[in-house]
């Protein structure tokens, strides 16, 4: 132990912390026939869609079993759209075969397809040869981190993460020997907002600590599922620039947007609609087959588009994600379902859009269900999820819970979590997990349960919550 | 380019190299008509039996179509023992759906059925819960090699390599910044075996420069194509536990043996055969959907089995893993196919022996006709392939030739590769991207290609290597 790396011991993933392990552990008793105050466990800490029952789209499903097994091309009757798009990915892969590798950055026919749906999202051309296919967002987000993880000047490289954020961003700058996390915090008085101020203040305050080199966004929020307005990212885009900040964008909800009011605009469009010298900056941008409508987590699809790296730096990213082959080429064809969807006209459209509706239709009022309990709940507020697919209430902990936990040596919210578990079989994640503004707690609830079984849920959790309170008093 | 990472800037990828980019080029000025000596390029770099236009495995494939497309199971006529196994897999999925995230650790069921392959092919009990799958071997080697990645007393890690190796050791080891390569020998004069006597020699010349913590053996090897006998193998045990090396054993080439006098003999295996001390030794094995007669390297599937690990290293080893997720669940699936292929009685099986002797006959045949080949031309010499999918043929190369190169700024086997490539289309990897004795050359070629081709490219190179000596003359 002692002679173990120790970023990998500093590094914590809260989505895979005890409280997940704990949660596991009381479904196999229930198997097993345990007496619980509950009956089952609700699992309500994943992004993960189809884990909560929820049916794929059947398009990306056809396909990826005609790819796998093309004499169904042949001796099936699969709809005409679905046929031709197997037949023609094939084309794209060495010796017509999902069994072979792909370059490292990925089929150049997918990586091309995700350009053109770069193009038309945002309006501005896009590089297809600045697209790398990766195993999900997050061997992405890594590749790209790890290029800045070095000492310059004696000073480590500094990257501002949003507080609350993705777990996901300071388990892999832990994991780095010369990086630091540099946090600045969303506005929950404001909706989650990102204030420049903020930013500025965060900046100072590691003045001389460290070498800030990269700025984190992630929209829309995760956990907070706020959508940033064109305005604000005009914002930080100029705060990028004026610091020299590498801007990566975390876009892997685009597609999950339910506040009518709300609209998402990539980094790189606005970077582009800014012009000269904002058009030159270097971004990244991530994008996922787990999220969206499509929620194909298990499939690892993902890419990044990564615009104007210096040739040489390019080089280096290209032979640096060199090393692990490539991804994986199912999970590359799913991305390509993502962008390039069934096609009026095409047999398989009918049926996509009814899909594809009624997933987004059910989150949407998922969205306004969750947040309306929460707010309805003594002693919980919650902003609007505008996007993403989870919703982040604060909660109110009286002093008493306070000092259990600090006696338990647990964060307040993450004894209010397990409690939560152990007396109504609810598993949710603690805002500590996340980060939040001192002497505030929270918690992460996805929305991606069906809409009944979220309305179960909660109440279950005002039920508990109210007995919490009482207890408490 | 001076605020990069310098471990990505200093690592080297040889298949990725300028020569492979040079092939692809080339590939695309035929296409657009150029003219040259020859008319196709042939690709001999990779292992990648698919890419070389050979047919996957019938039942892994059907299997795969099924579990993305379940539909399938109810409606088609696959036969039972396909709709029985993708039935059984779907079980083992979050919401019964391969595209929900598994553990970071992989489907249990999965694992388990790891597990049984391993006690089966050993004789001796593996635990499920020492399995991990991940994308491919490469994803799961970097993991464990990542946990040895610190500083001891202001030492590095040292971690000995073959010399020739698989190139992805030293880029692994070069991305870490507390890792530092040790090399030792395989002995071309003796089939490439490993001696003690030189793993002696390599641990004491770099006494003081690092603390010696694992010890990397690839077998059967790559590129060399040795395959260890069971004494040598306990050999190595014994030298890895008088020095307290942690066993890195890479056995991804398993299931490829073609000498009749050969025998695969796992780590794992020949540790418990020892006995105490031996079988507490820390040992981590890898194995690939991407070989053997499977050869899905475009599915990314890949086990690792890491015995004996402390309870708290082993947590970390978790936590490290569980920041990606998991590996690709259709991949696990592949690996799935791999460790229970179908079973006699079963309506897949005589198909599947039928594919897959075929398969293993041709390597066979094409492993006999490469190094016969090799030998039986003037200025070349190649040690039998006893196992894996490639020959490693030492090459002759006169003063003036290893001159131009010189001036060239090139490795002599690095010109003599490109010579062939543009002279004879032929595309094959030099000896200096594996490392080997100074002042010998050699290079790396698959055997993988149909017979037919091979024959015909040994046939081209016979050829060039003919004038190439004349010209040099």
């Amino acid at each position: 132990m002692d002679n173990l790396n120790p970023c990998v011991k500093s590094m914590e993933y809260v989505l895979s912390g005890p409280l997940v392990t704990r949660a596991a552990a009381i479904e196999k008793e229930l198997e097993q026939g345990a007496k619980k105050p509950f009956k089952e466990v609700i699992n309500a800490v994943t992004g993960d869609r189809q884990a909560m029952g929820q049916p794929p789209i059947t398009f990306t499903r056809q396909v990826l079993a005609l790819v796998s097994y093309p004499e169904l091309i042949k001796y099936s009757n699969f709809p005409d759209d679905v046929k031709e798009r197997a037949t023609f990915l094939l084309t794209g892969c060495s010796g017509g075969s999902t069994g072979s590798y792909s370059e490292a950055s990925g089929v150049e026919i997918v990586r091309r397809r995700v350009a053109e749906f770069i193009e038309e999202r945002d309006g501005f051309s896009s590089n297809w040869q600045d697209i790398i296919l990766c195993a999900g967002a997050s061997t992405g987000i890594k590749a790209v981190l790890k290029l800045l993880d070095c000492e310059t000047s004696g000073l480590k490289t500094g990257v501002m993460v949003p507080i609350p954020h993705y777990p996901l961003f300071p388990a892999v700058i832990a994991e780095f020997n010369n990086m630091q996390q540099m946090n600045y915090y969303l506005d929950e008085s404001n909706g989650w907002a990102i204030s420049i101020k903020e930013l500025k203040r965060a900046l100072n305050d590691t003045k001389g600590t460290c070498k800030p080199r990269a700025l984190v966004v992630v929209n829309p929020g995760n956990p907070t599922g706020q959508v940033l307005t064109k305005n604000t990212i005009r914002e930080i885009i100029n705060f990028a620039y004026e610091e020299g900040l590498f801007l990566i964008a975390d876009e892997v909800h685009q597609q999950n947007i339910y506040d009518n009011n709300s609209e998402f605009h990539s980094f790189k469009k606005v970077l582009m609609e800014m012009g000269l010298p904002y058009s030159k900056m270097e971004l990244a941008s991530f994008m996922s087959s787990s999220k969206g409508y499509m929620g194909e987590c298990g499939m690892r699809g993902g890419y990044a588009e990564v615009i104007n790296l210096q040739s040489g730096v390019k080089a280096m990213y290209l032979k640096s994600i060199s090393a692990n082959l490539c991804s994986t080429v199912l999970g590359q064809i799913a991305m390509d379902c993502v962008v390039k969807p069934p096609e009026p006209g095409g047999s398989s459209y009918k049926l996509f859009v009814r899909e594809k509706n009624s997933i987004l239709k059910m989150l949407t009022e998922n969205a306004k269900i969750a947040v309306n309990a929460f707010n309805s709940i003594e002693g919980m507020s919650c902003n609007a999820v505008q996007g993403a697919v989870y919703a982040f209430p604060q909660i109110y902990l009286p002093s008493n819970a306070i000092e259990t936990a600090k006696q338990k040596q647990m964060h307040p919210d993450e004894y209010y979590a397990s409690q939560l578990l152990e007396n109504a079989g609810i598993s949710i994640v603690p805002g500590s997990g996340f980060g939040q503004k001192d002497g505030t707690y929270h918690f992460r609830t996805t929305i991606l349960l069906p809409s009944a079984k979220l309305k179960a849920m909660l109440q279950i959790l005002r039920k508990f919550h109210e007995d919490f309170l009482k207890k408490q008093q």
